[in-house]
């Protein structure tokens, strides 16, 4: 069998099994019952549909990871073998309960509460025959939030091959009157895919004219016409990383209103990203947005927080809206994405991926943010 | 706005909350909070990111009907006063515990305890402050394992997009030494949406030579060499359906071990097919076909249940597993898919889809079962 392309994890998936061993002494945690897929997948780098990993602190790094154990079931033997070769691997289908049952006292061993299910529980419960259950949500997820360097060079390329995609439409002339929502979405998709995505990272959302008042439209086969607001959501994936951004655009010639919207959300999106920056809280990078739009009257129409974490997940931690009670960290990669939507006429959403800096944030997405299209090379 | 193509629910959603309240009132429950959005979809034809419905068994269909209420967040207005005219709609982020916070006395309130989180309980408990929860796991997915009319149309036409597909790039000559893995998957996924699927059902598994030992592998970079055994498992979206088939081929000339492989998974993949019938367990199905490969001396390598119910999503009601305890019905349909995997040297798997009837059982997949390509018209 020929090497699959290797995880992204610089130090390896061990280094981040002992950031974890650091989290679980703090929490006063004997072990960590991990059943959420990608944070699976963070902490070992196997990919199969079913899956669990039982993380030992132990009295070291070395006693810990002895103990530690992935459990999987009969159709991905031979893909843990080759995926997590340094580890103790368990063959069953529930994985999670087979890992409480097996190899003696487990002591405090905390759960993922906003995973596990409450039918889970009851049987996780009866399966720790010796040790006790404890709620332990979001803690694989606090260290997913802070990417490494691989995690950034990963998502850097995800968002480039979406700037690529829409780039190389553009210049090809796909926005015009007559195409379809659908066709411009399967043009992007297969343009990211030319440019080394996996694929979509979500599903792209192309909204012509009054569609694009709705934030989540699914792209359908209704025409663009000359005149029309353009919203292009999308994304690609690439090594497992997702990618995200946002353009509005004019089909033909922009009228006055459709300027002036779009200049408000522009205005709203540079000062979003200017407010990111360690130490602060993402509520108020919100705000720096929002005050914007609701300054301008249009306070209601912005429906939907400013942005999210993005990563292995297209929606991760650290939520960026104003109930979130994050604060920034560099190495954090969030979306910045304010919107304004007028029911029945159209819509404006401009969003960037960014990479939290020492001293601030750097793009990741590349692409221009004019209303106007240009047609232009492919950067 | 142009309206969205219709749901699969001749007779309408409301007919589907009406037999919930049915099985509401069997389980002595007075309200169902319906969390899982495969399922809203399925009782109300929302189909946005973030929603929860409250359906209420009332005295009697109608007082139950008023004062069902579907839960969304402020993205998604437009869409479901277009998508669930006929329910009230409540707008709130926190769509299950806003419903239950709602409204005056609830009573006895089911919640799916197989979907709801040990942490969303919480949430749940907190803001129902009038009415009880009790766990009601599977109620909707009960109702969902049997498919009416048009949900079996939407799923042949699910399975006749996977089979022009195939039978289209076997036409073409797609099936060639050199062409890779990653090739052959995309140009089955291209074909599919030729044939009108919305896009894969699931991510293509498309495995050639050893790798066709590997139940679940996905598609890599490695070319096609002659004499290689290739496993293809995909299948179409079609108005939210999945279809689902696997075919093994041989690449070139097959070997005699590959040919007997073949013939003893054939055998039991008939056998399963031959099982099927209403009030039949599926663990005798799974045990018709289990049979036939654990006397040819492979059980072992046969390491996954037979098959799985099929419709909105890839894998629901019923199992079809050797510890499966459903029975099944007229109008379920499930996949029959036996595999032998031998490590190091390759598989066969052969899987179709199916529909139970009222005598029998009617095969939805069409696709030849040949071990060798014949190239033919698409069908």
């Amino acid at each position: 069998m020929e090497p699959t392309r290797p995880e992204r994890a610089p130090g390896g998936h061990a280094r981040r099994r002992d950031a974890l061993r650091d989290l679980l002494r703090r929490a006063d945690l004997d072990a960590l019952l991990v059943t959420d897929l990608v944070n699976v997948r963070y902490l070992t780098g196997f990919t199969g549909s079913n899956a669990a990993v039982l993380v030992h602190a132990g009295d070291d790094a070395d006693r810990g990871e002895h103990r530690t154990v992935l459990a999987t079931d009969g159709r991905y033997t031979q893909q843990a073998a080759h995926e997590t070769p340094d580890l103790r691997v368990l063959v069953t289908r529930a994985c999670a309960a087979g890992l409480l049952g097996a190899d003696g006292e487990h002591g405090a061993v905390g759960f993922d509460s906003a995973h596990v299910t409450v039918d889970g529980h009851a049987e996780l419960t009866a399966a720790l025959t010796h040790g006790e259950l404890r709620r332990a949500p979001g803690l694989v997820e606090t260290l997913r939030a802070v990417k490494d360097a691989g995690e950034v060079d990963a998502l850097r390329q995800a968002c480039a091959a979406a700037d690529v995609a829409l780039a190389g439409m553009i210049a090809a002339g796909g926005l015009r009157a007559g195409r379809t929502e659908r066709e411009v979405a399967r043009d992007l998709e297969e343009r990211m895919r030319e440019a080394g995505a996996e694929g979509p990272s979500f599903d792209t959302i192309v909204a012509a004219g009054a569609h694009a008042a709705i934030p989540h439209h699914r792209p359908t086969d209704a025409p663009l016409a000359d005149g029309d607001l353009l919203t292009m959501d999308f994304g690609a994936l690439v090594e497992g990383y997702h990618s995200d951004m946002t353009r509005t655009l004019v089909v033909g010639v922009p009228g006055a209103w459709q300027r002036d919207l779009h200049d408000l959300v522009a205005e709203a999106a540079a000062a979003g990203r200017a407010a990111l920056a360690p130490g602060v809280a993402t509520r108020d990078v919100d705000a720096a947005a929002r005050d914007v739009i609701t300054a301008a009257g249009f306070g209601e129409q912005f429906v939907h927080g400013l942005g999210h974490g993005v990563g292995l997940v297209i929606h991760e931690a650290p939520a960026v809206s104003s109930t979130a009670t994050a604060t920034l960290e560099a190495g954090m990669t969030v979306t910045v994405e304010p919107g304004v939507y007028l029911a029945g006429r159209g819509g404006v959403r401009i969003e960037d991926t960014l990479v939290v800096t020492d001293d601030g944030a750097a793009a990741l997405t590349q692409s221009p943010r004019d209303l106007v299209p240009q047609s232009r090379d492919e950067p």
